[in-house]
């Protein structure tokens, strides 16, 4: 349990690093990676995702979630987790991912005063909806992360069992999945499909001292929270429904 | 054979909601990966035709053709499925796409009536040519699917038997292979070279209640159906003929 | 040996079909990929040739040169091939070429007249420099070859046998060296590093009718076949010294 | 050991061909990739250490550093390296990546004196600040090298050891670990993470006769040789701690 909470932390931090670190090089002024465009974004995301499952993993952690949703998903599951290791679980990934952004925020310490439009600085910490819709965006979370969970399910289900996909390359196709799920999905709300991922880098932001910030867009932080549970729940449904 | 039916539909929707997704974040007005480009179109596409096997091949289905013309191909070469089988693998083929397709136009509801042209919104659900000419949009279509048929011939054909291609590593060839295809010969008809996944997403189109859409180019419908299973026969009987 | 040639053939048809299919893609008028950029024509390459090996190894063969320069420098390392070898195997090595490119008129069939500039049509086809310049063309293109035999020397040597890499994995890796050359050494004057991929499809542009095709550039063909046989003997040689 | 120093030197000169490389065509005036974008540099690079890890285990040795930082670190946690032997290590990485900017010289020969302004010609060679600041730049390398070894550590460390990571996989993961570093971390300065990637190219831009070059821009150099030993060394003590 130590290790899973420990490998969870690492892995969060690892993966905030590198998930905010693309979206800064992306669109920060003076960024030497200004407008490379969404397809490198969702490139570094695929990334994030597969090298913090790494780094969970050489903890000697059995799991890698890296996402209270995930989380979620395999304690309704059954047989992975109890009820009582979940919080200090989702702690784990929510304290990781504060950690990362931090990180982020000095990497690209030089960035914030040149860049003037404040919902752009936003964009490193936090997702926001392309269209704001409670509606429409909640069901894009949902969706993303119902598939996210349900893919993770294929890659680690029977095709594995059988042979026909290889353990060792696990890490790796989830890493594909996540790459996939923000090119296709990510669109319309950018995909957070993870409720730590977004929120804890909100956090960041409220608090840090970044040059030339505006608000937290506090009135929508709810919907990647509640709409990645909701998918993430829905997926496993699905999932033990069907495979 | 339930799996089979059961891994075609559930594969063909993860294909259709990748697909369409990922051509609805590139084209549709305001969304957050208008204009990534045509690698990103391909990339994918890879990635849905990769899903899609690992989600097929984890329902326990000892197939993943996820496309009628790949189905007909096989048949054709004998010894995989007899006659009655067809009907059910197709049927599964085609509804999957539909119910992908359906999920997309959820996932980006917000973005429809933002986006003018009706054609660009036709092309998040069906293909359409670059120029309008039946005969070379045909024969581009024949040779797409000839290539693609030919090329998963070659990915587990000899090589695999002989060890030289790990069959773990199968579906991420598949997904390459459709990468490459749609990158290199996409750009005269965006190479549908699936007739599921060309017609049911067109029926979609009509039927569905899309803010702004106009019609759904029925002249055009009988290239990407004909035109894949040509070349799927045609690539089968090369194959054949020299692998 | 009979496997060998057909493997040559079949995998240079695939090789040029993808290879100039990419650069079509990328450059011809009205085409869907216009303007995608070198790192889709890096990546079209890269898949191009991975494709081709898995095609050439598909016939049984147990060579996937798929280049005469390749060619040479394993027949010059000695123990793989005899003088009398060659002939057939180059020859099928620029027929393959030759059948890939009249495929790739076809699929682009309606996009040669409405593309107006004559250098563009070639450049689907065949190489051509940057900035014209004999002496650094030509070592533009000794050192890419050169790059590129050792590298495939490096892949398959010592860390190959001592199991650090899989050789299921030799063709994936194999791509990514090619994607990798044209990426970074490809500005100067496309990397031709293969003088059947290059002059093959020069004599089919030569010959093919098509629209508003201009001269065929014959002052520059010397280069992408001398060049990269230069760099193939080259590389060779420091990988019998070095590896 | 003699397998160790000329692995370190082959390797490092195929890493600043190809990391120089696609710089050179990203940036140099008439180059066919000019513009082509930070990821194609982040990819680029990517596979120059990719192939670099290849190149260098070609030879035997059962190390493959390629960075004077790495080394260092992999030094101080003990049982690999004595003191002596860091000498000849660490000159044959700065001898290779010395003479792989040269042979980028010469790839790219006729570009040069095309290309008008010498920051550009210079970040062919070595990486500069996207906004000048000591401090700032300073802490990017220190970020982004620490996270580069502690990553190195995640794939070789226990992971592998339980045989969830094929080692054979390995230079492929480290290649994308680089990759994933300059497209999330690269904003900044350019993510040098290297002491001999930047240094030893600098010298050999201050010595070439390179047509318009302006000065070398010594007084930065010191923050991509300090900035990634202490990140090294930082990477290596929190890999001691955690994994």
């Amino acid at each position: 349990m130590e290790d899973i909470v420990l490998g969870e932390f690492l892995g969060c931090i690892f993966l905030m690093l590198f998930g905010g670190g693309v979206v800064a090089n992306c669109v920060l002024t003076k960024s030497k990676g200004l407008n490379a465009g969404w397809l490198a974004i969702a490139i570094g995301w695929g990334f994030a995702v597969m090298g913090a499952v790494f780094v969970a993993k050489s903890t000697g952690s059995a799991q890698a979630d890296l996402n209270p949703a995930v989380t979620l998903a395999k304690y309704l599951l059954g047989g992975i987790y109890t009820l009582g290791q979940l919080t200090p679980i989702i702690l784990a990934q929510f304290l990781g991912c504060f950690v990362g952004s931090v990180i982020v925020w000095l990497a690209y310490y030089s960035h914030w005063k040149e860049t003037k439009d404040p919902s752009t600085i936003l964009a490193v910490f936090s997702t926001g909806p392309a269209i704001r819709s409670s509606g429409a965006n909640f069901i894009n979370e949902v969706i993303g992360t119902c598939v996210l969970v349900f893919g993770i399910g294929a890659i680690f289900g029977k095709a594995t069992n059988n042979g026909e996909i290889s353990p060792a390359m696990g890490p790796y196709f989830v890493g594909l999945l996540v790459w996939a799920v923000i090119l296709s999905l990510g669109g319309a709300t950018g995909c957070a499909i993870n409720p730590a991922r977004d929120l804890a880098p909100r956090i960041a932001h409220s608090l840090l001292p970044i040059s030339g910030k505006g608000n937290s867009d506090w009135s929508y932080a709810w919907i990647p929270v509640l709409g990645p549970i909701v998918g993430g729940i829905f997926g496993a449904l699905l999932w033990r429904a069907f495979l």
